[in-house]
């Protein structure tokens, strides 16, 4: 694999090869630019002449736009922030609520550390809900709704008079639960968010955030772990993380970081990300007591919320469903509690003799949550961990409550994510994805993997890549990475490209499974070139351009090869691409154009096909 | 990753940690001694406080057993030679029967690179049939049938002794067309050969191979590829290719070589190979007509086959089913025949106007096969190879004249399996094996992949994993690997490591998902060291130990914390297990021994979950 960097200095990774920024207009909203990446081919139109320019889903955010200036000490233009105060119902405080945060945002030890562009948070006027589901609900289109919109089509309609009908042509998806629409409009959009199928991550204090949608009728996303835990790393480094991420594809990112000044780290995140943000609450809460999960209180996950709300984050894990009924049911597990999150609420029942303050208090979560638009990712706190924990008595218990849940958040208008396992064999996965649709109302699922068998540590992220794929397939709207060092250690910059790069491989094949057209459009494309032997088509139209050629390159690396017919894999002599070019000559000879072969021989290829072959081998072989 | 290296010297790759080379004996036959792999953990059994043994099923032969000599100039102990004398149904012939072999035996210019212990070839008596096959129908369990039983039981009725229930239960696997026994005998091995739903190639001209099964009812089998195309390497390279496969776990290798001394090459690797070697006659029938597909000849592929079942190889693809009525069918494909064999027959049949000679002299061929015992792998030469092309007319009309091969292959008692693609969306991979199942008759089916999308070149073995797990698990029986340098160049050593590691993960998953108990057993074993931070253990029962190792001293390298109870990952302080731990104390507090957990908690533990988690929890913590 090459290298590819992101230096301090300018913070931008290196440019995709043949690829441009562009920026599709809105109609409803006329001040709507949805970002896409353009990726300029070799190959042209058959009568025009011009390139073929083919439009890519693009989380890489202005990073990769040479015109927009990046000042990571600044952060991203605020490109939501009009759109927001435009709707009248968000006051900006002069102040942090949290007296914690205001001290963080004056502390005098920390100033060196301490992002320099603070803004005054917004929140809700009184008595105003300020969530997408909201707005959905009272039959608004917002700005954020027609931009997944656009973002989602992907061109799709002049993509289609571009090419074609023989190049956009896609096999039927298999729609578990899923039901994609050819055409996303902004009304569908808007559909699906006040039914609580899908949720746009979008808190009114990160209006930096490229407005992106999670739900089963949609594309499938993906999620980038991030965050340091007894390893230290710069500030630098955590910021690198989170744009390297974006540009390999992470649709949302989430800062798991533990230990020191995780206030100060995570705004220098959330300024400068362009992907929805997400945390684990109750990870801070722990942090500010010592690290004793006994001592956390109500009062002061709440004021976490707040602080972490009046940031930006784009929506919180918590572990409200751990139930305490529901501990001694995980005792004859083979892992017993592996979540994190879900095994410090359990301690701190256990010490306290008393229900899960997340789940007593939830309804104040929810309120405080409407006013910020922070979406709620319900954790499963007790997942299973291994193999055979799957599916269990335990596990399934916590996701009915999860639905009890939901349908309070619900009545706060509060976007609901549900999380997923976690470690499941293949054939126990489909029974997660049909619970969750039954017990949580198809509420988006947002899974990590799940890993289908646990004896390839070192190899997780192609272990959980396989149950992700079909997951994802069988209706999960979002699938949460894993890297190679699950289990083992925390993930590195390589790392995380390795991780996301699985789960962009796992998404995509989700989304040609469901039917999802621009994906099936992808991978024709790049199929064309491929046979064709255009090998820089081939490259830039994948998901890693640089690997693909850095391997090519090791046998072959001079440019004539890069239009050669074979490559080193079979060499020239056994090239089966070329000798059936070859038989696409002797068909041509034959007298079928090359436009009677794009148009799926409709005509002239239906009599040439029912001649049979021996007819068509002799008319062939007859010319000279 | 840390490197793991052969040797050019001694040719033994670096000892797997904490294991030896155990033998099985037969009962049968007392001479059988099947060989596997024992990992010996820190782990102790709860009453003998002896430390608990794994045997695992293992590929790598002879080159991991300290007692046995290598020298690969003399090659492998030959241990089959004894069995298949025995049933004197073959004779020793007193030289090669093809022309072009003696000479190659003998010509001067090529001494240097010969193998320097050549054998006389065996061949079936006049009238004779020396298959598995045939055996099999007659009733007959020979060795090779039984050591295959043995093999794939992996002592799992003693493992359920020493373990107890707990560790060794199982999820019902979902058997789409799988009918796994719990325990596997010889009588069982016999009906599925005799029936064609399993082989167990075994080249009686190949006596160095291990006996290994390919069937459905099996555990899913892995085939790694070799050979170079026009790079050259040393032979040297070659051996050490085929070991390192195997020492991977590849079940299978395939001799893919093409360009000079294919015949040299080829008989270094089988004389040293301790797993089946396949190949692809028809790539060194094309480079004895100096590339012209035209100009090859039944009687040239003929005298190749002889050639090479001579020289030992297990199974031949062979692209009998490529008809010259079904290549119109593929020209308007996006990627027309990706199959190099199949382009190869496909432009010998149009410049002779003729139908494919494989495919009307195929029953001579099967007469050739059934007096080597080498198994038919019926070629696909029609595959997709892209997604778009997946499940077209072209592939299934194959798919059926393939299956009408099978039928006439079963008449000469020779074994077949059936190569499937390819490139196909997941939503229709299992039509593939419904399909082919019906078609041709429950014949293994041994698939390439199948890759799920094309858009990932460089990362094709993560992308082929997942469909090869799917595949698996619908009921294929073995798959062809992919290396990350598929579709851009010749893998190396290190792309067959990541290549082999990636299938042996989908192979194993899909052997959890069809409930095979020795699976899940390793799952449950390698999880219970994760959860008891028996770290050695957790890299030692897991498919790389040396790269989970890696990883994991990445950020802690010293030996203490391989007894740490926590890791890099989440810190001291977040550990779920940890905390796991403690909660697992609490309800031994509460009177629940170590032993009544172990049981499943079947009596104390109902009652206890019956009075519910409160109560639990006010027992526990009203104790000191």
């Amino acid at each position: 694999m090459r290298e590819v960097r992101i230096p301090t200095e300018t913070m931008r990774p290196d440019p995709y090869p043949k690829s441009r920024k562009i920026y599709v207009k809105g109609r409803i909203h006329k001040d709507i630019r949805v970002a896409m990446r353009e990726v300029e081919l070799d190959d042209r139109h058959p009568e025009t002449g011009e390139p073929i320019k083919v439009p890519l889903y693009d989380t890489s955010g202005p990073y990769t736009d040479p015109d927009v200036e990046i000042n990571i000490h600044k952060g991203l233009p605020r490109i939501r922030e009009k759109w927001i105060l435009e709707r009248g119902d968000v006051e900006q405080l002069p102040d942090y609520t949290s007296p914690y945060a205001r001290a963080r945002a004056r502390d005098p030890h920390t100033a060196h550390i301490r992002f320099p562009n603070l803004h005054k948070p917004y929140r809700a006027k009184k008595g105003k809900r300020v969530t997408q589901m909201h707005y959905a609900r009272q039959g608004i289109i917002t700005p954020e709704m027609e931009y997944v919109a656009i973002r989602e089509n992907q061109k799709l309609q002049e993509l289609k008079k571009l090419l074609g009908p023989k190049w956009t042509r896609r096999h039927p998806g298999e729609p578990f639960g899923a039901d994609i629409p050819e055409e996303i409009t902004p009304e569908f959009v808007r559909q699906e968010v006040a039914a609580g199928r899908a949720i746009i991550p979008s808190n009114i204090n990160h209006p930096e955030s490229e407005p992106m949608i999670i739900g089963r009728n949609f594309k499938v996303k993906i999620n980038a772990n991030l965050g340091t835990s007894i390893v230290t790393s710069t500030i630098a480094d955590e910021v690198k993380k989170a744009i390297w991420a974006a540009y390999w594809g992470a649709d949302t990112i989430m800062d798991l970081s533990t230990g020191k000044y995780l206030w100060e780290t995570r705004e220098w995140i959330i300024r400068n990300s362009p992907v929805p943000v997400g945390t684990v609450p109750i990870y801070e809460a722990l942090e500010r007591v010592g690290g004793k999960p006994e001592e956390l209180t109500w009062e002061l996950f709440r004021d976490v919320l707040i602080e972490q709300a009046e940031q930006g984050v784009d929506y919180f894990t918590i572990h409200a469903g751990v139930r305490l009924a529901y501990i001694p049911k995980t005792i004859d597990r083979v892992t017993g509690i592996v979540s994190r999150g879900g095994s410090i609420i359990a301690k701190w029942m256990l010490a306290h003799h008393k229900e899960n303050f997340l789940y007593t208090h939830f309804e104040e979560i929810c309120e405080i949550l409407s006013q910020y638009d922070v979406a709620i990712s319900l954790g499963d706190g007790l997942r299973p961990g291994s193999i055979w924990d799957a599916n269990d008595e335990a596990q399934f218990l916590e996701l009915k409550t999860l639905g009890e849940l939901t349908r309070i958040a619900w009545q706060y208008d509060v976007q609901v994510m549900i999380e997923g396992p976690g470690h499941i064999p293949m054939q126990l996965i489909k029974e997660n994805v049909d619970k969750e649709i039954q017990e949580c109302f198809t509420a988006p699922f947002y899974t990590l993997g799940p890993l289908v068998t646990d004896i390839a540590p070192g190899y997780d992220h192609i272990a959980s890549a396989i149950g992700a794929a079909q997951i994802g397939w069988y209706g999960a709207s979002m699938l949460c990475y894993v890297t190679p060092k699950e289990h083992l250690g925390l993930p590195n910059f390589e790392d995380v490209r390795q991780g996301v790069i699985a789960y962009k491989i796992a998404a995509h094949a989700a989304d040609l499974a469901k039917g999802y057209a621009p994906a099936q459009i992808r991978d024709n494309l790049l199929s064309k070139a491929r046979f064709e032997f255009r090998w820089n088509d081939q490259f830039n139209l994948s998901l890693d351009p640089f690997t693909a050629r850095a391997y090519h390159d090791e046998t072959l690396p001079s440019e004539n090869a890069k239009v050669a017919h074979f490559c080193s894999m079979c060499g020239p002599k056994f090239c089966s691409m070329k000798i059936s070019e070859d038989i696409f000559e002797y068909a041509k000879e034959m007298g079928l154009t090359e436009e009677d072969i794009e148009r799926g021989m409709q005509e002239k290829a239906e009599e040439f096909r029912k001649m049979g072959g021996e007819l068509y081998v002799r008319e062939t072989v007859s010319k000279p």
